[in-house]
């Protein structure tokens, strides 16, 4: 026996590769209405300090808590690494990251217990990939690694052809030497990449996607009752910078095209 | 006969790229002070908004003044496209961005007068370098293209090899059909890709670099005694995110080893 909630589940990132959290969450449960911020004016936050993010972290959560939300999740690798103890102590309502979703998906999907982590700069240097893995399974081989290129192409749309090929090559060399068996690809923009990445691999390496394990943490929240059930669709989207782009990259991140988003100063 | 004037020359930059512009100062003008700021707790400006863009400049350029510069250099493409009416507007100093300067070059350059442009997507789009062209000499012929991966590839440190080779072929290519005899690299990250640019374009075409087209404009307002003769030869470094990288990155885009930068929250 759960309650219901109508009010919102908000979701933040950077920019728009929040959009694949958000196009898990659509998919998976149709009847939550839902608020989406990108911070399109600040993005990337995956080069930027902990202190900046935490910053702008806390700014974006204020805003979605003033609409109203009963969850927040934080669709962002780099925030979800280096802002949760902050959110979670300012916020209401219960605040969930893609970090450990993504790090307890993969520990159920190894075998061998050799697992690889990429990431933004930020990601990985916050080493917060590496702590929730080792916390929830010690003696655990972790090899990280950061792909800088891999948001710019996902962005251009450069997803498959020899360009990304070569990229995905160069950056998963070490990892595939390493031996991983399962690769948690711990940044929103990643899995429009899987293909070259599945490549780069080879066929005995699982990916997991942040994305699709966070949306299975909010469904054990809802089944839980610890967040009462919707019984809306709504939708509603807000950035921080002219949403100029966002009909293209709506349907290239979402899957759905949305012609208008709110811009919002904050 | 010029007065001298021993304030600092004052260089604010979106990141890092803009030590490039600082660079050629520094190696033309060994008697000057300057001072740097990079905003990097917001960079890329390339892919944000006019208005965004701006807001930002303004506040760069106010933090400046506020350290009594004698002249602005605005040594990021994105503002210098978008914000110098506003910047000339609001400063009681010369302020002199790169796109006109670059503009020039490429005219006294060109042969065929079939030109070529690249920068980022802000710069292309806000369509400065076009208008500048166009307007210093009608009927000229333009070729604009956007290059968002280029900034990411020079800030990785691949600028050469295979990766960025294909991607300036990729992008190039177009430019290299049109037949143009002249490109204006139209951000200041471009000048560490010159390798795989020419090497795209071919041996006919002359690349221009804005960064000295900046440099040999400031060159003659000091010898025109618009602005005074310095006597010093200090350089400070500001930015608005931690320097973590300063070290590294001075040396790739500065060439000169930069330790400390002071961080500052404007």
């Amino acid at each position: 026996m759960t309650s219901t909630d109508p009010r919102p589940i908000g979701v933040f990132d950077s920019g728009v590769g929040g959009l694949t959290v958000l196009r898990a969450l659509r998919r998976r449960f149709p009847h939550e209405s839902m608020l989406y911020l990108g911070d399109t004016a600040r993005v990337p936050y995956g080069t930027k300090s902990a202190e900046v993010v935490t910053r702008y972290s806390l700014r974006n959560a204020a805003f979605l808590a003033g609409r109203d939300i009963k969850l927040l999740v934080v669709a962002c690798n780099t925030s979800s690494a280096v802002a949760l103890p902050a959110l979670r102590a300012t916020l209401g309502v219960p605040v969930l990251g893609v970090i450990e979703p993504g790090a307890r998906a993969a520990l159920r999907r190894t075998r061998s217990g050799v697992l690889g982590v990429i990431g933004t700069p930020g990601t990985i240097a916050s080493g917060a990939y590496q702590r929730a893995l080792a916390a929830e399974r010690p003696g655990i081989q972790i090899h990280a690694r950061a792909c800088p290129l891999f948001v710019p192409l996902a962005e251009e749309g450069w997803v498959e052809g020899d360009v990304p090929r070569l990229v995905a090559r160069e950056y998963l060399a070490p990892l595939r030497q390493a031996g991983i068996d399962t690769l948690v690809l711990g940044c929103t923009h990643y899995p429009l990449l899987k293909g070259v990445v599945a490549e780069a691999l080879g066929p005995a390496v699982e990916l997991v996607d942040s994305a699709e394990a966070t949306a299975d943490e909010v469904g054990t929240l809802l089944e839980a009752g610890t967040v009462g059930r919707g019984d809306g669709s709504g939708l509603h989207l807000y950035v921080t910078d002219l949403p100029q782009r966002m009909p293209e990259l709506s349907t290239r991140f979402l899957g759905e095209r949305i012609d208008a988003a709110e811009q919002v100063d904050i």
